[in-house]
């Protein structure tokens, strides 16, 4: 089983930015605990982040993995775009938010991506992708 | 570590009705399931279910757990009353919901609760609880 | 055939209150009109009255009648939970109001439960119960 | 008595089209239904179908009946001109559908003649004009 | 000098219908007080009732007066049609209504066709179509 | 008969300001042509102009006028307080425009007055004035 | 093949009034050009203008042509019974318009009758009926 | 006189939870104080406190008190069931606060018992059940 | 301890107006009540009211009194202005309403003072004012 | 006469995805055929496809063509963007869409790129592409 | 040159209150930085401060500036009586704000007079009128 | 000090486009203008523009400039992404507008970017910039 991860805008600066919201760990540092998390369960995995919009909606079309865990970032609440290209493939993905968007400004209550996916992990932190990983592999 | 699984209004129908949307499992086998997976990560679990929003609050306000796991049903989407009780309370509650409720009717698409919880899992079906017990146990 | 008569939150008041609106039989004797009617055609009948959101759902669940008659009084206009519980059931289920609710305040124009019943009788005083029963006696 | 039924645009297509919703009896075939219905209660009935609106508005201005039952079609939505041709006239109005309005699409959710009439009977098919005449005749 | 006066749908019922909103007097005697206030202004003037939309629509179309006094009855409220026929034309016209439409229903409150008239008089009874002519003839 | 004109915030500026849309005339230009119409029907007439809205509460209350002619100006659409003002006293009020509101911005489409005014008269630009004093004398 | 062209409420005005938004040429001149071009491609084609709702309706009902063109006026922005006229019959409809309407006031934004055509041709003149003619015939 | 104190859900948390917003002291200790202030003033006093929202309609329709105080806690917001209740007793029902509820949370801007309470004393903290007692007392 | 009674727009008319609203006392005479109930309780009082929302403004800045109390009238439901002028003293103010005004129109349901109120006592009269005194000498 | 037609984002899936909705032809196929049909009238095409935004823009700004046929797939819906880019060019744009966006989510029946096109074509599939053609060419 | 500073409702408190917001510096010493700043630039200049919303449209009428420089605190959220006296003055008028309105409370993200308005300059502190003036000067 | 000037999607055609709205100057020409400016104020500045929203955030997240001056074009009514870039550095940003947005399109009165930004100056053209930067420089 091959699980792709996919970070949208600013995740790039995960652990750089705002701590309190996003904790002081880096993305890279993040990505190593879910790789290890996904070997220990015999996955496969790859790591894909970009702040273009349309590089992400690419990325997902051309992906040959089993499960997609995407964190969208901002794009969540208004991309249509990244939404049709999840509904153009067959690969199943999984919503993550590392925040309890819901505590948050009223704009980001709305995630347009939601209703394509196969369901969602929000706010536990960097635990978010691995519980969703976890959803294909537990 | 204790863990309270809370399933409010009509999941003791589960597997009973609606299967294509919840899967033919009753609710006591999947927490059969559920309490597999504490055992085997070291964890004590309880099981409460009730149909009367009431008892609902009440069992959160005298819970003493480590965790509380919610799947509040059709109480997600209106009551203010079960927010307030998981407000009044330290323990930190995890929203739970088997089917992908941003996929389904318009008035799904809001948790009146979700702001006061600490994070959310959704759409997995009896995974959905596994993974969020997990976010205490993994 | 048998029909179950179900009477939400504060209907055991009719007769006792808001006359005006209301009339002024009470639901006892409102009931045993019902009754006459059903044993006319050939049908058994059950009462079941409760102020509790929660037992009007288990009541639902439980039924083993060939339909329910519902009037859910003011849980009409927000309970999902109401709603949920007709959605889990095969028997088909008649909303019925004894005023126009269409001609009184703004929040009883919505029912949330009419999308999940078989169809509605609205502004007929008691006669709304007959007319629903007749839905399945006629 | 004499009960005058009125059926709006469109309705001239019933058991022509949409069969799935409107099954395949024509509105004549129903139309004599109901006379059996009413005949044998004792009551004159006249029958009146239109596509346009303002003839329909006349005839209620006109009507000598004790009695109408209206199905006005897709004018239930936005007619204020027969709402207000109901409310200029003493004789009591029933609104009748054939399907559930409530599980259609959103705009059949609101009725603009419901506050001026004195009851609705919503959902029955063809038995949803029988009802509505009971509410006169039984 | 030439004005048109046109009544829309159920206008026809005044004076006959709630005489508390719309007063005692009929239609045909309101239309005589009103020609004798044009002849006494040395107007020539016109009177025109229909209950159907599109035969108002064609009346403002074909009309050879030098301005129209329009009471579009209930169409005020939704009727794009009269909207766009008295934008087709040069005459000027001038919205009325007898009762204050500001004070009535919620739906009263919204005219689509005041902003293409020239302006409205609102609320005086059968005197806000004298004031309508005066505006042409004062 | 004693008529009160009474114009609200800005229209002290009327013939001096955007001249499109108010015409060239000054308020005491306009007012004299009243007092004219007024003297020529046997009524006496006073004149009231202010900028601020507590002045033209204060105003009306303290009116000995039969009727009230008011152009409350940009306060017409938030103003509250002259609403509560108008409604405190028997004499009735005439609402007049000179623009016709509704064929201008959004937020002239309300007027906050016009539930408690007797009526009004929008768009013939001074003549509103005469044929609002005319629902009083004609 | 044969293609019916259904046109509204107050189009049997265009050439004659605002011809800066429909040009000058009147109706009678286009279905003059619009027979050329179903000729042209062996097509025959019927006309119908009528400023009557219901007319219209049930000319849609009645229709035996292989494809309608409906250029419904302001019909478009609230006639459900147009809508429901549509959706009752097999034969395809496409939806014209000669003005680009998105570019036009906010009412004329909304279709209610696009849901149920097969597609729509808008903002090109008299172009708009030939293109979706050849929707038919290209 | 006999006053009834109902307290809705979670207020048995009052004291327990949350200080900052409800302050130290249980309900019980905030009960003995408002008993106090009742005898002073020579009335009679009870207490009820329930999670469950049909336990307190019931218990309003019993009371045979002379005046109810009600702090519905989150029932306040969409309990129509409750609205329902006081509107079918003649006891006058007061309707209290401890927090400013205007300054909270959006949700907790509406209430949809207040219109048919005599009236409502809000953000006083236990001050609130004092100041509503003195409207029947002092 | 000194209060301050402010009284906003129209309120110089209570007893004079709308009696079956606001009863038929003059405000002096509920003033002298206030003044008694204040000596009573070992306070000083002071009373203002103005018609013009600036001046409540400029004195809520000036007031040297330990305690505000305001019923704003209609200037509660727009009036940023005095919102703002409550916030930028460190004076507690308490909003007063003698009527219900949950029950009265839409418009007055909104507060926009509140929020930076200490809290509000609404619906009883003149007792409105002792009582919200009383949260300050009780 | 050289036309440019421009596929935005997920376009590039034509033909591989969701095949019920956009038939089964790749967009290089449907590009080959508009290339036929433009070519049989006698004009030059280029063909542009980005699932970038900005590269749109970017590509509308730099156009040499005479028209620009232009899918926006999901852009369509939220991208100001590219509104922008068009409106920035002398170029007449013609807005595309394969199928009928009215009649699928809510979301798709808001076009804000539609007001600064000439016109739009709806709902024929790669038909649609050659009426848009057709608008210049015919 | 001359400039004309206005500040509306409550900034004479600017320094008194809310300093966290506003800054210690009281409106005198500010006037005086931009009077220093005007001088320097060849610039007379004057200012005005009122709580009074009529003053302010009155000053506006009266000014011979060559440029107004506008805070109108919380009037620029609701007063349509300070936009049309914008709108009636050839004056070019400068909307300032010391705090950035779109970080704070929702009803500050609505500016009724920033559409008459030449620009607008927000979130400088004091510094915002320097560059207000500064649009005219530099 | 350093100042970096981003300019958003479209800005590019500055002076090319829609030289009613924006002038004639290109933005090389006006980027010369700020240079000089900020030259004379002692300060260095950099000027980045494209229409790739992402590369916008990644500029942002990269920058090493004391202030940001942002004119975010189309962007700034729904991007969330640069919203969140802004957010995610410690950089102040200045939001900038050369045109007055608050007196075009409805969906230009919405910036998503100004409540994460220090504060704005929009409507004054080019001069736009250099106040801006005046805000760090004066």
């Amino acid at each position: 089983m091959k699980l792709l991860f996919i970070n949208g805008v600013n995740l790039n600066m995960t652990g750089k930015r705002e701590k309190s919201v996003y904790g002081s760990e880096t993305l890279a540092e993040i990505d190593a605990e879910i790789a290890g998390f996904c070997e220990a369960h015999g996955a496969e995995c790859e790591f894909f982040q970009s702040n273009l919009e349309g590089e992400i909606c690419t990325r997902i079309q051309q992906s040959d993995a089993d499960g997609i865990i995407l964190n969208a970032g901002a794009f969540t609440h208004y991309s249509y775009a990244i939404r049709d290209a999840i509904a153009s493939v067959q690969t199943p993905v999984v919503e993550v938010h590392m925040s309890n968007v819901a505590a948050r400004e009223e704009f980001r209550h709305t995630s347009v991506i939601a209703p394509v996916c196969r369901g969602s992990v929000v706010g536990f932190g960097k635990m978010s992708y691995i519980l969703a990983a976890g959803s294909f592999l537990l």
